[in-house]
């Protein structure tokens, strides 16, 4: 039901990315490629890994996992932040997403990671209880700042 | 000024990521060991990786910023997430901030990473001050979720 994902997963990848954007009301935020998708996940130092949730039946995929590998200085170990978690709409209520995410914690388990961590948009209650009913908790108390675009491109007096 | 950290950094390394949680109020909350962080920093792949700020003077380390490799589906390119950021208090106002994120600012250019980003907590008044100035914008509409401690132990009926 859930397995890693193959280089030629990328383009149904690729598609679903822009899928989960469409319901996140950020289509026009993407600008990724199926290359710059090949080349994180399938690379000569991938830094990115993505799993396959495929239908019981048909082995058609209908969600994936896209994730990556963080470190804690407070636990000392690695842990796995979920980029991208989405099972398309006419799969859902079946377990896809539990299964993915479940598959992940094992990995935690497995390789001792201590944090399995995601964000999610703020309006998006389905997921929120989703997640709290996963046993996940918000972590309310820290503020993400991002530094992009030109304050990034300038940054230090560059050009 | 700012350089890469070296295997004999981990010691000074590691005491300053306890004064950083001290600042924090969370020193009880740092359970890693200098071997984990060598590990994870000068290990066989590493996944973490720190910039050391010197005194001009003096040579000696004043701060340091530890961080890793994301990577974002929207825009395709892989970010660096800034997990600590310290300055020892008798070194601040000297530019040693500001110069560790420049560092790394520099880093994000010259390999197209598109974002540069990390997590200040909601009560960090002076630095979030700090950051403002910076041009790093706030990203409010995202919360963070965690899996860990039991709920990740015990997750799809593990033990």
């Amino acid at each position: 039901m859930i397995r890693t994902a193959t280089e030629a997963d990328v383009p149904t990848i690729h598609a679903m990315i822009h899928e989960l954007a469409e319901y996140e009301k950020a289509a026009h935020e993407v600008e990724s490629t199926p290359e710059q998708l090949r080349a994180a996940l399938f690379g000569e130092h991938p830094a990115a890994f993505a799993h396959i949730a495929e239908d019981d039946t048909t082995g058609e995929p209908v969600g994936f996992a896209l994730w990556f590998r963080t470190y804690s200085t407070w636990t000392g170990t690695h842990g796995i932040h979920l980029e991208d978690l989405y099972v398309r709409p006419s799969a859902r209520g079946a377990g896809h997403g539990r299964a993915l995410i479940g598959e992940l914690a094992r990995l935690c388990r497995e390789n001792g990671y201590a944090r399995l961590e995601w964000a999610v948009l703020d309006w998006n209650e389905p997921a929120i209880a989703f997640y709290h009913g996963l046993g996940a908790v918000p972590i309310d108390e820290w503020r993400i700042f991002r530094l992009s675009g030109e304050a990034l491109q300038g940054f230090g007096g560059a050009a």
